[in-house]
């Protein structure tokens, strides 16, 4: 069974080799798009070839719907989008996959139904398809190479619908087993240093030791230091303290 | 010779199979990426699969340089981005694709050099080389299913590049050779349903023919018709007009 998580249905139209029905299904499934449409794939159906490309996401290829034409592909959607590599010069509007796919996050949160359609390799959608969509997405390529295959264009779309479902973690840290140290470690830390570097007369000349003395204490307190980063820092200082005394 | 546009370079590391690198230039060129760095490639280099497979985006692969460590490929760079699948338990910043190119475009614009580094296919990146980069870009993909190969990780990377460098147009209309119809236009348009649907008594019972009126002008001025679309519609009416009088 698809997911029951809201999402925009992809509806292959008339695709043409089996390996990109199977990277296609990969690709949506990357981002948890789990309802494909294929409309008169030219090879029939099952495809045997789409199978092996879909290692993993095989689930999309036996869930997914077969249907004739276009028009039944999206005869229960209130908002259909058309990807399209160039302007075909019918009167529509034309979005970037970002705008797109936040306004088929708008539709869908009132209920409705969207789908985008994607058009066979060679050739991509026919102007008859794009006539039964309301906007086209246009994936904003470089003008001097514009190659996106099949899967790169779902890949990106449905990228872009993860980015507007609003489930993307911008920024983490990624931590060591290690916690963060606390100040007193901190404090504990820049002592150490002040009193060793003192020992071995580092803050020279005199009327420069005090500033020197701040800018060291800074340049602790300004990195994000670990309990394990304190520990490693106090051994290094150890170690050249010992390795002094062995003379 | 690469661009003059500022941009990161893309470093990969050890990379294996000569299709993904072919593969790789040319998820970089369709975002208009051209600096692409290569450390110790596993089958030598130059590469004929990789040739074959970057057919447009050859240039890239010409004028790639052939480094034989990680940390010679990132020596001049300010600010190194890593990208891995999983969490590595190194103390970092993880940041999204989008958040770490919008970072990337503000130190390029301060006049920094910026790498991200990619793994190679098998395994992804080492700790050792991640342990080189400020930060790491970890793509947001479905915890059931991440299967994002070189290319496609390469290529969103490369997407949201673009994005940040602020080059996309989020909403054009596609317009037909025809221009959009004047308030006037509309006006008579309306005045000719109103007319002729009167003579064929649409506007029944009385009571209600006022309200009805409303109705019908409101919904031609709610669409966004071009003057053909205006042509068309009396062409409609008129064609009607015609078949009722030849009886």
């Amino acid at each position: 069974m698809p997911s029951d998580r809201p999402q925009p249905a992809f509806v292959l139209v008339r695709p043409q080799m089996g390996e990109n029905i199977g990277a296609a299904a990969r690709a949506m499934w990357n981002f948890g798009l789990d309802r494909m449409r294929i409309v008169a794939p030219r090879d029939g159906w099952p495809n045997p070839k789409a199978v092996a490309m879909a290692s993993g996401a095989g689930r999309l290829l036996d869930e997914a719907q077969l249907i004739e034409t276009t028009a039944d592909g999206v005869a229960d959607c209130a908002y259909v989008f058309a990807t399209t590599a160039r302007a075909r010069g019918l009167t529509k509007p034309v979005f970037s996959p970002e705008r797109a796919m936040a306004l088929a996050a708008e539709k869908i949160a009132e209920g409705q139904n969207v789908a985008v359609l994607f058009g066979p390799e060679r050739a991509g959608l026919e102007n008859d398809d794009i006539a039964r969509a309301n906007a086209i997405i246009n994936v904003p390529v470089n003008p001097e190479f514009a190659s996106l295959n099949l899967a790169q264009c779902v890949l990106l779309t449905a990228y872009e619908w993860q980015r507007a479902a609003g489930e993307v973690v911008h920024e983490r840290m990624d931590m060591a087993k290690s916690d963060w140290a606390e100040q007193i470690e901190i404090e504990k830390l820049a002592e150490h240093y002040e009193e060793r570097l003192g020992e071995a007369g580092f803050f020279f000349p005199e009327h420069k030791a005090e500033s020197m003395k701040t800018n060291l204490r800074n340049l602790w307190s300004r990195m994000p230091l670990t309990r394990a980063d304190v520990q490693m820092l106090h051994g290094v200082l150890r170690q050249m303290v010992r390795w002094k005394e062995r003379g």
